[in-house]
């Protein structure tokens, strides 16, 4: 499929990237050296950048519709960690040989329906030939009122810790999509593998516990990684309850198969999920933000009042969980 | 030389860029989601990205320190050629198993020592492994007051075309680091050298031409090139006399061996001079800020009163001159 005409820089970028520009003037039509942006009064910009590399961050024959999701999923969700309000993206892509131009059309239609999805266009970028390998760096611009932003350092003990969704959806649809789950059904298997492929962002969320909420981030490098940073930053001590950890039902398929994946789901990466730690008080109100955004909050630990820093795993019966954390991969 | 003990991307975030980030409090010490940037009142926010790889932008066995400047300052002259005054930046850092401590401290104590001279930070950025090349995207923002910024879009017919500096220097030093000006003396080689490895972005120049000039851009892909891009996004012909282009004395050295060479001073690139178009009566204006800043601005050519777009070169006598357009490459 496809020829491999060489096309170049300028033409790749009139053809596939500049439309996705034109919704916005600052972008300049992507013909000049740089973008200008706009900021309202009292707000402050929100600024995250993330480099997704074949091989590392997804796999190398993954559809170009996914990683096109993926590359601007990731950077949307670390703006929902920070609760703020997406407004545009700059994408470096270097690209490799083997990239032609229909695999640059469905890439670039892929972002123009989450430009759609997500309220955003593309304002800048640069197109570069690669050896290889192939991979995207995006940076993803949002807007937050000034002091409002959601941060990792604010966690106080006596917080109780919540995160949304389910977790360890995307680490075992990366072992399905390796053939490691063969006793999973197909249905089970497919949704996890959705969840790995294809991020959702927890925008709207995000920006409504600002105020109600201390610390946040979300849930990329894996739960007790990212809630470890969360503990880090804000120097305090958490305990997670492993039993309390929501999973899918596919996830709970997978873990009757094989208890052990336990493990997985409590280190594995990618689920996008948010991980946040509230005043005892904001039960009652996030039972309601759950009801009225369709996203789970489930508490899963608690802020120790204590010394030391870091996160500590234990059971239903409260005795500590060593996990492996072999350190998960992307890909 | 260094050891090549394995480092976590944390511990290379922490060691060896976090303290760039110190004194700018929305870097929350890159250990958030993301940056928190604010904005003057009345201006926009510049925003420029680009990404540079070993074996295609630089030379994968450049000096660390050389390879932090040139990685920083092309995306400078971006702002530079916007009118923009640089705030902050954001690095991406995807890094090869070769790239050990002392690589790394040589390269942040260069971005250091450029974000003095700059008056910038950073705010942001990501730090990824890499089964190769060595490549660095930076996403650079700058602060232009509000419709001031300088634009490609709008050369007028009857403009003077003018350059900053001296053109085609980094071109040539790229051609004495391959040691094919094998005649040229080492002084004059070392500094056209210099111009290949350490871009001097025009920054202080670009905010003062805001009010007295029509179109501007920087020059990276080369004078013809980017004028091209000046002439194309203002849908004017531009007459480039190749005469008056000018040049340093070690390039007039190298020329005098190889009168061949001027085709290689049009066509390269990586000067990051800036380039751009006066209306008629702002020569003096301009010579008054050539003399307060030191850098030479050099009427080069005309913007056409006629059809067609594009870039004509002529010699002085006024007649079309072909230059082989073999296509500049960085590296």
């Amino acid at each position: 499929m496809g020829k491999r005409r060489k096309i170049s820089e300028f033409e790749i970028i009139e053809r596939y990237f500049a439309p996705l520009a034109a919704a916005e003037p600052g972008a300049l039509g992507l013909i000049d050296d740089a973008a200008v942006l706009a900021l309202d009064a009292g707000h402050r910009m929100v600024v995250t950048t993330d480099t997704l590399i074949a091989g590392v961050h997804f796999r190398p024959l993954d559809a170009p519709e996914d990683i096109a999701a993926k590359v601007l999923r990731v950077n949307l969700s670390d703006l929902a960690a920070m609760g703020a309000q997406p407004i545009s993206y700059t994408l470096s892509a270097a690209l490799t040989d083997a990239i032609d131009e229909d695999w640059l059309a469905c890439f670039s239609k892929s972002l123009a329906s989450d430009q759609i999805r997500y309220a955003i266009t593309l304002v800048g970028g640069d197109t570069v030939a690669t050896p290889g390998p192939l991979s995207f760096g995006v940076t993803a611009f949002g807007s937050v009122k000034e002091g409002s932003e959601l941060r990792r350092s604010s966690a106080h003990p006596g917080d109780s810790v919540f995160v949304s969704g389910t977790i360890g959806d995307a680490a075992l649809g990366l072992l399905a999509l390796r053939g490691e789950l063969k006793d999973l059904d197909a249905a089970s298997a497919q949704f996890l593998i959705d969840r790995y492929l294809r991020p959702q962002p927890r925008i709207e969320l995000g920006h409504r516990l600002i105020g109600q909420i201390h610390a946040a981030a979300d849930i990329s490098d894996g739960l007790v990684a990212d809630l470890d940073h969360i503990a880090q930053a804000s120097g305090v001590a958490v305990i997670l309850e492993a039993s309390l950890v929501p999973l899918s039902s596919a996830a709970r398929t997978a873990l009757s198969g094989n208890p052990a994946l336990m493990d997985t789901v409590l280190s594995g990466g990618d689920d996008y999920e948010l991980i946040f730690t509230s005043p005892p008080g904001a039960a009652s109100s996030l039972a309601l933000l759950a009801d009225e955004t369709g996203i789970a909050l489930t508490r899963v630990g608690t802020v120790a009042e204590g010394n030391g820093t870091g996160v500590r795993v234990v059971d239903s019966a409260g005795k500590k969980k060593n996990i492996s954390e072999a350190g998960y991969r992307h890909f």
